[in-house]
């Protein structure tokens, strides 16, 4: 059976509070049973792998490098990519749902390339969206990490249904 | 002399009004003697690519695809990245400026790796951001396709400068 | 701990007898516990998963396409890269060493990127190559899957221990 | 109408024969009024740009890098990918014929993609592949730089008119 693939995406380093949501959310989605996937590097990455592990969840480090070992120490599948900023692509193509957490631009492009291909992204405290005056809504608002997971997984379950009775990409 | 290039992003499917924006940017840009960079297909690119053609200004089309002909018929450089979506990286980062003309969740990742880069993007019609409910306006807001092209060109020159002065990335 | 990252290059279609090897060789690679990596896809890939697979061990498939459900049924972590071509770039990065079974031009590329970056390449019945008339001897050659194994495990560990000693790229 | 675009390959320094004869078949290559695709750095790929500068050809650097300052003087399109060696994919899936002069393990990075995809490869003192005891006759032997692009011409032309009939990719 395959596993639910859930991508948690934030800054590459964060406040106190920041990674404090994310090691809960990483902490939430192993519990579920469901793999965590990153961009691998630190901040909130690392405090979502740290989670994750902690529960003994498997965890995806999709880094910008080519060298395995740019990984934080908690990622257990490190992908080297040697893409750049590229690598944001695969992080979201590579997840059946996104979390995203704060974050700067980079999380921005994440949001924006997750959009694009119809892959579920869920917001906590993240970018805010217009478009010729009027808001853009596709992003699901979580109150809290455990809100957030919830939302993914349902998300992540519904698309994976819908992809499985050939509703499209 | 190193030319100046200048990116156009915007939907492959575009309205009217859209697309005679996007080709009066395209002369204006030929005008001024900068090369115009974009996704090499239809749409808002297509309308760029007319415009600047019809200048005798130089063309390229990054494609997304893995076949030069994808291209459209205004390319006069198609570069074949078979990288999918990933490929909007490589527009914005082979470019001095950025001037995104309405558009999608594309153009919105667009955006999102130029800003990241610190290229300048100037807006027409186009995204408006907001994090924790505060604006963000690093998008340089444009008039109309004369004003964008003067804005980039401004922004692109100032840039240039800067990172010949060793001041930047 | 990190663990050793072995990837297993070969043909996207092949014969009864080069399965049967990829298989042998997937299962040593699980039984060391080493993780497998590989392009994902069927041919020499499907059967060194379901190799590694059989004896519960780690799979990971570095696909082309953008849909992690292309993978083949024995990859538990499915990396969706939409990158075409030019994944074969991450399938060897990602890797300690790597394992070259026959295979056409895509492992011939998977054979260069390797000895590009200084990562071991084990070969098993795989390309020979020569340059201005003389062989180049860097592909370390193998009798049968379980030396392969044995061969990789060896030099990735080697390669490992001299990463961490800082004597490399 | 579409100009042909052939890329020299070779090694980013090389010895001064070498260079001799990449800038031949730069210069060449302009006469016949085709665009030279290259990776954009020193060593044969600069020494192919000067020869193709040197009689107004158009010359396209593709470069490993996310800064076009990183192209050599005589590139006129640098294209700032970011993809480390992943985009010596893109070198030769922009090009309807490749020259390899010389070269290392990435120059057979990019003879085995032109190869998996069908794209000419003119080989001039470069690599020699075999595999199972049989040599592999698929790169066509050039004497000198002239033969060189006089073939990847000729090639490039066929396989144009291949594709424009329909007969695949």
């Amino acid at each position: 059976m395959v596993k639910t693939f859930i991508a948690v995406v934030g800054g590459a380093s964060c406040s106190a509070e920041e990674a404090k949501l994310a090691e809960e959310a990483g902490r939430e989605i192993a519990r579920r049973g469901a793999v965590l996937v990153c961009g691998g590097l630190g901040g909130a990455m690392e405090a979502a792998c740290r989670g994750a592990s902690s529960q003994g969840g498997l965890t995806v480090g999709i880094l910008p490098g080519s060298d395995p070992r740019d990984a934080n120490p908690f990622v257990q599948v490190p992908i080297a990519t040697g893409l750049g900023y590229a690598r944001n692509v695969l992080v979201v193509q590579s997840a059946h749902a996104v979390i995203a957490l704060y974050g700067n631009y980079g999380t921005l492009s994440e949001i924006a390339f997750a959009l694009q291909k119809g892959i579920p992204v869920i917001g906590l405290n993240t970018w805010s969206l217009a478009k010729g005056g009027e808001e853009d809504s596709s992003i699901i608002l979580a109150e809290n990490p455990l809100d957030a997971v919830a939302k993914a997984m349902e998300a992540a379950q519904k698309r994976q249904l819908a992809l499985a009775q050939g509703a499209g990409s």
